[in-house]
């Protein structure tokens, strides 16, 4: 039998009731996301699920996903899992991230979910999975842990 | 209601049948945890809690438990974990690992949860929450994502 | 006077005499790259530089680099300067990787430059330094430290 | 040639003149580092060097420095590289760290050494160096990358 996890006992409230609306205008305010082709899959309070479908121009050498678009997925992720828990008028940016990439991205789609296990007045941490889809099989691809800052909102 | 998180499905079979023996030797050859007072709490395969009872020589200016003994904690506790998997002749030495501290080390005891959450060949990934326990509630103290390798033991 | 570094003291001989054809062929072989606009700008044994020219399509909210950027670009000219000491017919993927983002990317490029700091028979560890260039000025934008593993190419 | 990094070109300067002193009575007031035997030994405006001479009981199965020994060295020498350019009446508290161990701790002493790689008015960076010193020689020990908050002193 598998320990339950701590951070799994964490429950976070929304600060503004229109979260969903406020992190679909900030993940539409992002170029780079569409030029990759990233999908926002669902939203909660401090959780937020991705989807990438695979295309061969952001693959790498064997053609998987490329690393560069695992990364990007495991950063906008758990950045858009904190951005939820914002007040209104509040933006997140990324302070750092490490991610651990377990296994080849292959697979017809990539999914990222990422969940806030501690959520501070400026700081917020988040934990993020990668998964790789092959002929409809998840397999763990990627693990990240990233701290996140919240600023101002500018004009 | 919380997503469930797919490293939590994975299981993991020990590669020897006396894996909490090796460990319990691994462990008793540290002589820093001696030091700290770390003790061995529970190990099973892919999985290892430690515990650290409160010292006022391992604290910092607060008198709560030093980032080192935070840090050290979460990095044994991984790597027992990893330890358990490994086949009899084998010893693990860390990669790298990164920790997030998300509350100050606070209370009577630090409990360490080292899980694997993918074994390879040569390198292993896990993950370690520690928790910190003040008057006898459980809280999220840091986080951490590490590297493990598997190397021939010496003689 | 600033303090030398130890690792800047460490020299490196690449294992193959056409180590620079190698990694071109390596970073030709990425299209994600060329997706992006990274251009290979100038490699030595354990070194890489690249420059990536701003573009609206790859920005963030307030238009400059988007994080997926400045990652993907930390993530490669780290590996391909441990690329350019690999001997032929070995290749190297990415274990991990942390990165700090300590400025925006707001510029008209951004510079990564990546140099091993150790290089063993498996494990190669890198540190990047991404620079964003503003009129003409360079400013630290982030900065990384990575493992990566050589393994077989594959036919 | 070696190429030289950005990040050595950035100076600080000091909010506090009597720096020294500050970053001296927190040193003091870690119970851990008077009980791991660490020593103060050169601090300036966003530099640290910390020495930790070999005790057989913070070691590990091969009689080496232990891991946690390392770790703690490296949080430490950054912290103070940080905490010089405080002004009177802040505090640093480490947010996350990575660091990667890329040779044994062997030798008869280790060497810290943090250095800030840039200070915000909340959240300053650091990147630090452990060395061993093994019969005189120096050797790369590891290497890591930490995020500081600075925080209001209390009474």
């Amino acid at each position: 039998m598998k320990q339950a996890r701590h951070s799994d006992s964490i429950l976070f409230k929304p600060s503004n009731p229109d979260y969903a609306a406020q992190v679909q205008q900030a993940f539409d305010g992002q170029p780079m996301l569409a030029t990759m082709g990233v999908e926002l899959f669902h939203i909660e309070p401090g959780y937020c699920e991705l989807h990438l479908p695979y295309r061969a121009d952001i693959s790498q050498n064997h053609g998987y996903f490329h690393g560069g678009a695992i990364a990007t997925l495991a950063d906008v992720s758990g950045g858009f899992a904190g951005w939820s828990l914002l007040p209104e008028g509040m933006w997140i940016v990324t302070v750092e991230y490490k991610t651990n990439i377990v296994a080849p991205g292959r697979g017809e789609k990539l999914i990222g979910r990422g969940r806030v296990i501690r959520a501070g007045r400026s700081l917020t941490t988040t934990e993020i999975e990668v998964l790789a889809v092959e002929q409809g099989e998840e397999r763990l691809c990627a693990t990240a842990l990233q701290t996140l800052m919240a600023v101002e909102a500018r004009g």
